[in-house]
């Protein structure tokens, strides 16, 4: 049996996507409409409170193309609260006019592939990264991806030493995009069905891009990478929420 | 031909997840809505004196994202019984506002992958584990899988005392989760589209991604295993399902 | 290329899988439904009739989980009659109230894996196996197959004899559950999306379970089988029907 | 690079599947039952002229099982055309009963596998396959396929001798269907999904499972052939339209 | 790791494939309808006065078969603008009777497979490529493709040499179409689920056949190109519109 990698595990997350029914929802009242967004609007105020209090952290970003129209994306301490959030949501005016379009449940994970004498959790950084006050950049990246077992091609079965080396070399690709993209890996073996999301932030929405493709060159993604569905969007704004739901 | 493993098989089980209609939900009077609760109670409570009578288990679940809001797992001695449960659940008032997400249909199964001079039946602890009153943990986790058949990967072809090896040190790294997850795998060859069903039940919910990440790095998971979609959710105790669907 | 297997073909058959939309159902009054139930029972009695005139045959059984509420399985002489009874199944007011989940479309086959001078034709046993009339057993299964043509696993690129010895040694396993486990062949190249349909009739439901776990550690199935989706069910009997349909 | 085939291209060919809404169509009054059959029977009748002309060809064939109620195949000499009478189609009171089911977009092709010194153009036998009037046969069947490109079973890395004595040997089965099953390949790379669909016609309905199965053993299917759905069906003549929408 | 290749990106582009709810779309009065169908048309204007500005541009094509009615597809400088855009067409009176079928998110691209002496961006030529005003050719053919990565298939663990050696011979192909088809390459990576959409432009709907039929024969389609879905349309002109909406 090869040797598991340890993981740190911080805060529980969900990233819910959401498609408007626009025709459902013009037909509401203009009052009544203005009722939801103002609950929805408490609801955003209650997770930001959270936020202050870095009790947890959340994103909203409007998703380009028919996939999704919206993502709300949740860090919690528990699973529990991700459920209750869900839950409270679900109930409110606004979900009525929403269709449920993907999901994600994981949790933030850093890959301990570090040299064995360092404590990681002595490390404000890294404890930073466990519990991440999400960044409020003009654009968001989400995919989930597995590591692929096939044929020759089989993550699983490296020695740890080469793994070691593979994903080093890929994360030297990931520190060139230091200060451009912002990227937060979410495990979710056991959770969902791919074996890890990636969250990419950033300001200029091409970087998305560029750092995919260059990371697709380099072995561990280019034969051991399988990826999901990606979604892309731009931020939306507590100020820019009513402007997105008029009618 | 390879010798096929002999399994012990318990009570047969049912993985019913439903997903609410919460804008449906939302249109009852007050009164409609508790009287299609206090309903969904009773039926629960019919479970639970199956239950006490050791005539069956049964366990309840909400489920984190979007694939489903609830799981309601149910063991009983025939196939007839799960089904006329299935079909008396369909019949309530509560389920009018649940929409179905996904199910499995599979029986409790231990692999004989046992000396053969133990005759298991002679074991009150295999008994317990054929016929299991369900934990009542705070987590559940279920995945349904299947054992390769590809390429150089087909543990079908594999002989006995490989596979009885393998699945020798995959249960050494469960029993290292002992006190921590149960584990209850159920047979589903010629039931339903994968050949096993994994429950895992725990107070930490985190314990089910190290578990089953760790047993990825096995053999039998790295090159034989293929798995189908992860449901992960938090007890909805008796107390508790009134305001959870509360508005 | 090689010698492709003769195949005798006996009735056509038509698998109709179907889920009760209980919900609508319910806004019948008692009276439509029982109507509705009085006209579904006069084309199961015409069902019958054809059965007892030996032109047909028919079995009606529950489905347990989400996949479907029941299979009405009908074979006849021609395809015409199959589409005849489907459209005439469709316009039913029960019909209103249901979904259809899946369908199968095959004819009833013998692979002729027979030595070459015995005359199958002549032989009562075969024809009665061509144009059987099904048996009244507790329980049902489905499962449509292919076999693999894929990399060094490719059926259909081996010799005659090797196909006919590994046949011959899964008949074998077969032959096993005689008097357990009657199982009917149907042939779909051409007519559905695999290359056949396994239906299995049993009174110990268990047997199915331990039928098709066997085989797949047999060559054929471990190295050439890709199974779809597997249906398990219940028998649907006459008396049975009112109470399955009630409210 | 592999030598491309070159290939002949006639008419454009649209294959429309729909499912009728039998619930919804039986909220209609006789009397606009009535009037949108004749309106659906003037648009075939259309169809008739046009066919008539020789101007394009079209085909009518309930199909059996859950995948389509019935097919409308319409050939013509433009893509233009086709989509004018698809849009023409879905503004039809029928086509309000009506569920998209399944679609095909090609045109029809003959692969030029033939001696270099034939000009296919001055073949008065190629030009009536290339603008084909559709046989009235009882019955239909149709698939669409692929070439394989997997592995070392790659037809587009194959040299085109290999490519051409593989077709020759392929057509030669066909060879012996002749006047039991007429096939039209219709090429659709650049246009759907897959690379060809194939439609036969015939009389008796086992032949299609007979010389498809034949196929499955000859090396180009077994190696190289991928299939998708397949449609099988009855025909639906003009003076059975009533019966099959009465209620 | 192999050497990744260098992009050139310029506009942003949404592909939008909508299916029409025909029999919603009738239930709207005349006026109602042309007041819809007046409002696309401010919308389409607004579209055009950008293009006449050269600050972005788009396409309108009808659809062959039931994949979907038509597609709008928008070119513009920022990720912003597309999703403006996008849901500015959601809330319009017309989309409420418009069913999302498939949409495709990507940046034109061009890759930069050529000598490292030149400075691409000098080139007015490749300027006006990653800038492009749509044709207004007859005809549309999209589709989304990656570069396999597959066993000993693997397109991204090949050096630079071969890739640009593949990409030449590729881009001859092509060029020999010059006149004929017009094709848009547009990167995808980490904007959606395939690498590249590609969007071909024509007058003679058969060149997309040829075309893409030739390249499949080349190595890098052969070995190396996966293919999702093809659509193919005609277009719908300003003029066309009401036409196409009359009912």
């Amino acid at each position: 049996m090869s040797e598991p990698v340890k993981t740190l595990d911080g805060w529980y997350t969900l990233h819910d996507f959401r498609t408007v029914d626009w025709a459902a929802w013009k037909t509401l009242s203009s009052d009544e409409r203005n009722e939801a967004i103002a609950e929805f609007q408490n609801f955003l105020n209650k997770l930001k409170q959270t936020e202050e209090a870095k009790q947890g952290s959340h994103a909203l970003y409007t998703i380009v193309g028919q996939k999704a129209d919206f993502l709300l994306m949740i860090l919690r301490p528990t699973m529990e609260e991700l459920n209750e959030l869900e839950t409270e949501f679900n109930k409110t005016k606004f979900a009525e006019f929403l269709i449920p379009s993907y999901s994600y449940v994981s949790v933030v994970e850093l890959s301990n592939y570090l040299p064995a004498d360092q404590d990681p959790y002595q490390n404000p950084e890294i404890l930073a990264r466990l519990y991440p006050i999400l960044p409020k950049t003009k654009h968001i990246c989400f995919y989930p991806m597995n590591k692929r077992r096939q044929g020759n091609d089989n993550w699983y079965m490296l020695p740890m030493e080469e793994r070691s080396r593979m994903m080093r070399s890929h994360g030297m690709i990931g520190r060139q995009y230091a200060g451009k993209v912002k990227q937060i890996v979410t495990g979710s073996v056991g959770f969902d069905d791919w074996e890890w999301g990636v969250t990419l932030f950033a300001d200029d929405v091409l970087q998305f891009k560029k750092l995919v493709y260059e990371m697709r060159f380099d072995e561990v993604s280019a034969r051991y990478g399988e990826f999901g569905s990606f979604f892309v969007g731009n931020i939306l704004t507590e100020e820019a929420i009513p402007k997105f739901l008029s009618i």
